[in-house]
């Protein structure tokens, strides 16, 4: 059939397992094909092309609601609820988002990007459900790395209490990003080895009777002895301690398995865990054959080979060119641990954890814990580097204020992932973290505007030891400056000038430096002499260099790529009042104050007029407002 | 012997299960005696007597590491190290604190407050021990509500992965702050109930040697029966599942029983989890018979009789009136469901509780769980009311971000215990929220002025329905201002003209008002006309009114109870330069970038300079600064 004429899912009802099957195989073709050339979460989805089709065939969806954890493995979902002619915008600007969307279908009833909310989302429509006295099945699907996220858990803990009425779906591919880690990933891996749910009903029957009646106190331990081989019935014990009927394991790419597992969970009452075991990137083979976690989500390849068609001599990511620095120093100073959470490949960790095995830990997708754990290293003198996204970060802001910066410990907090991210959207920008982390005490917050800059603020972090710091660096490549052999110590909050000038002056820092230097450069032309300031230290800030240009009596423009609210230019505002200069015009570029979407960078700069016109601009009307004035 | 001469906890070492069982006496007469005046957390502590001096006397402190979870049951802790004579200064200023603190003593290896954090810290400690190649035992001491906090359990996942040596403390009183919730607490319950870990290893031995020797695929049968059993022979399956070795459950007033599983435990490698049955207020009736929570933590109180020593007629609590608002409205909206993490008492929802049974949820120690399970309700047209501490929001920053505010959903989220909160300091302090929601798309925050306004604004919130909705409340009573009985919605971003003045203006909210107008009578005494506003609305601003006022060209004061970085103040600046009014001198009140020690909220205020005579100073040097300059 042709994909582009699905509508809905309603048509799925009429058809074979054998016609599913040859579905399946269109399915897996279009996402190959269509993922070759946008990029896109190519191993998730190639996982659960059954297993979606299964869900789609037996629940009716919206009314039954289908619940995404994370999302990138929706896409599937998104083919099968009429949405297969917009794949050629996929994860592009106005295009098919990577995640469930509201707006995109009324399919999409939960938005994702962010790991491990599906249950506790699925237990507020339970209840939901339940005040309402409406009939409906809620099937959260969640992988085996979302699920020992601490809300997760949180929320297994809850709906096993509650019994409500919900069919959790737990989709095990033995990895999430990276190889999963974690105790909960052994007790999978002992029920995936277990066998089926049925497997041995009947001889466990039969050995129960051959077990002598015994009299006395033995009586009491036979009964505990057989309420014990319940467990061995059931299977999935931790699952059940917790409340919830375990079912499977299930083979998640064969629909009468599916099925039959599917339909008895739907006569079952309170809620059920049903795991089914899929296996990423299946049906094609580069994906499929990946150990490391590189097919999870790429750019485009090509589809003969599995080749990542990657541009020829681009600079060295941030991310490697960090976490390489933290190794190198990490050779002189064994203090050093690194800490990601489920991160080691997007935080180009390989070469640290290779080289320091004892010394790098991957706690699995667990912001918390890794933030408390490099709290807890400091607290004995060591040097923990926490590698973590600006975006999950978020998922660890009680931990930085309450354990690490109300105690003032010595952690590195490496940011990555800072700024607009491009094509993962609106939950994965780092856009919040200035503003989240600006007001707590005791922090220092940098920003490098190169790659060597970056590596001397790694080597500035890991000398440092009054408290907490933190590097704030941008997804993608660095700009392919030289870099220095030597490291040297940044002076803690201080500025560089980058550009001299005396009718304005620019405040920026990292990726919007090369707009402000252009801008100047443009302005310098048209007779505006324009001072640009590497404003590299966002707490503190440059207190002396900062008061000088006050001194100056001239308008300043301060551009960021976060948002504006709290951010810091906002720190310029309450450093200007606070010092008596308010008569100074201050004007700020950078976030405003809505969600952004999915798209190029470049062009999402644009939408938000982070431009150098706009920054000519708005230098111009200041400066002539000042001419004017005098 | 007397307390007070206690040094260091090395003296346990030399007494006798007799001696130390006097000693537990003579610390309950203690705690009784110095808690009737001081306040503080009794109960907890009553129930940690043995436990805690059972530790010291098995374990070296500080070479071994003894981690409070939470820390509020430290008292005997600081008892036995040398801290008795300090009890009188009680959670007072400049007095000892309710929590450890390393600047109280070396023994406090770890600061807390905040819950569940104790497991990550105590990784971080193994890591690093492991790491230098040290030998200590590593034993942090987690409650059984503690233990169901998202971050408590992935610490679980990853410890019982790594297999570090560590003893943790499952001290299971069987409540936490209120009655514990939750599967995991069932869990523990049949482990209380299945009696000792070495209840019948013989028996079981015996039995296991009468099962007959079976061939085929029997044989395989009769190894998984035996796998299973030892399940029994170890009793805590869902700690063994995790990969710990499960010890207990020991009687935690029995210095036997305790002596002989902690030196049984220091014997053991790997992660040990001992799990110890306390009972909360021990040794004192009106504490050990509470079973609502009323005794966890207290003020002052009558020891013959447990009478709390409340001031008589003192107007309604904040939490009663936001909550019971709720309850009102709730009889005639069918959609309103309330969620609490754990703080049922403390949220005054029993009312709630008790006249909506099925739509009341405290889902225990989960912020995370709970700002979601809201988010998963409002997807469903029902409208969640969200009650939670400030400094607990913390820990579900993430999921208002990602889940509440990028969804743009219709939560009503009560900030209970906003600003400086007294005595229980640092950790509890609720002076973020400003900071961390401001910069959020979507979110609209306020604050009243009195419980009267707050009424109305709990109304204002349900009826909103274009997004999320904060409603910020301070700690302890109401001013005992009349209540209108009928409800009035507040426009959204509207404040209001408390007081007309034409030579400054001072924009304040919520618990700084009085000082505000206070100041402001003083200064028309002294010739200055002052206009004071209650800004109301922290987000949106009331453009419109602040327009107006800067078009007066007349200095302006900011006045918040939370921090000054990103707060509210700076939305005024914000918009000040934002809309071409930069001439306008703007003066920020509020709490200055550091943490806040414990201490009456009147002491603390003075500390930060929040007074009347502050307000007066700054508005007059402005005024003055100003008429020079005309």
């Amino acid at each position: 059939m042709d994909l582009l004429d699905i509508k809905d899912p309603s048509f799925l009802k009429k058809l074979s397992i054998k016609e599913l099957e040859e579905l399946s195989k269109e399915i897996r073709q279009f996402l190959i094909s269509k993922l070759s050339v946008t990029g896109g979460h190519i191993g998730p989805n190639l996982g659960v092309v059954e297993l979606t089709i299964a869900l789609h065939k037996t629940f009716n969806s919206p009314k039954d609601k289908l619940i995404w954890d994370v999302g990138h493995q929706s896409y599937v979902h998104k083919i099968l609820t009429g949405r297969a002619k917009d794949f050629d915008s996929l994860r592009q600007y106005n295009g098919l988002s990577g995640f469930p969307k509201m707006a995109e279908s009324e399919h999409d009833v939960w938005e994702t990007g962010h790991s491990s909310t599906s249950l506790s989302a699925a237990m507020g429509m339970a209840i939901a459900r339940d005040i309402k006295k409406e009939k409906s099945f809620i099937v959260p699907i969640i992988g085996d790395g979302a699920l020992t996220g601490g809300m997760a858990l949180e929320a297994l803990n809850h709906i096993g209490d509650e019994k409500k009425n919900m069919i959790v779906i737990l989709n095990d591919n033995e990895m999430s990003i990276a190889p999963n880690v974690g105790a909960l990933h052994s007790v999978l891996g002992r029920l995936r080895t277990a066998g089926k749910y049925q497997w041995a009903k009947d001889e466990l029957e039969m050995l129960l009777k051959k077990i002598p009646a015994v009299g006395g106190k033995l009586a009491s331990t036979a009964e505990r002895v057989k309420d014990s081989l319940k467990y061995l019935l059931v299977s999935g014990v931790f699952f059940e301690e917790l409340g919830f009927t375990y079912l499977g394991p299930v083979d998640g790419h064969n629909y009468e398995d599916l099925f039959d597992n599917l339909n008895y969970a739907k006569k079952t009452e309170g809620p059920i865990l049903l795991h089914v075991l899929t296996k990423k990137g299946k049906g094609y083979d580069p994906a499929e054959s990946d150990r490391t976690g590189n097919w999870h989500g790429t750019g485009p390849y090509k589809i003969e080979t599995g080749d990542f068609l990657k541009p020829v001599n681009s600079p060295p990511a941030w991310s490697k060119v960090i976490s390489e620095t933290v190794r190198r120093i990490a050779r002189e100073d064994e203090r050093i641990v690194a800490i990601t959470p489920a991160m080691p490949v997007g935080s180009k960790l390989e070469g640290f954890a290779s080289e320091f095995p004892d010394r790098m830990f991957d706690v699995g997708i667990a912001e918390q814990h890794a933030a408390t754990v490099a709290a807890g290293l400091a607290t004995q003198k060591m040097k923990p580097f926490l590698a973590i996204y600006s975006t999950f970060l978020q998922r660890a802001y009680d931990q930085v204020v309450h354990d690490i910066c109300r105690q003032n410990l010595n952690v590195f907090i490496g940011i990555d992932r800072a700024g607009l991210v491009g094509a993962d959207g609106e939950t994965h920008h780092g856009v919040f973290d200035i503003a989240f982390l600006r007001h707590l005490p005791n922090i220092v917050i940098m920003s490098p505007k190169d790659e060597n800059e970056g590596q001397h603020m790694v080597y500035t972090a890991l000398q440092y030891d009054a408290g907490p710091i933190a590097l704030r660096f941008p997804r993608g490549n660095g700009l392919g400056v030289p870099m220095d052999e030597t490291f040297k110590e940044i002076p803690i909050g201080s500025w560089e000038v980058l550009k001299e000038g005396h009718d304005a002056a620019i405040l920026t820092f990292g990726t919007t430096i090369p707009m402000a230097m252009e801008a100047a450069a443009r302005l310098e032309k048209q007779g505006s002499s324009v001072k640009v300031i590497n404003a590299r230290f966002i707490k503190p800030l440059d207190n002396k260099l900062l008061t000088s240009i006050l001194q100056l009596n001239i308008p300043i423009l301060t551009i960021e790529e976060a948002v504006l609210q709290g951010g810091f230019g906002s720190a310029v505002l309450e450093f200007v009042h606070d010092n008596g200069f308010h008569d100074t015009e201050i004007c700020r570029m950078g976030i405003p104050d809505q969600f952004i979407e999915h798209g190029s960078v470049k062009i999402l700069w644009e939408e938000i007029g982070l431009t150098t016109e706009e920054v000519v601009k708005k230098i111009n009307t200041m400066v002539i407002k000042k001419q004017k004035r005098a």
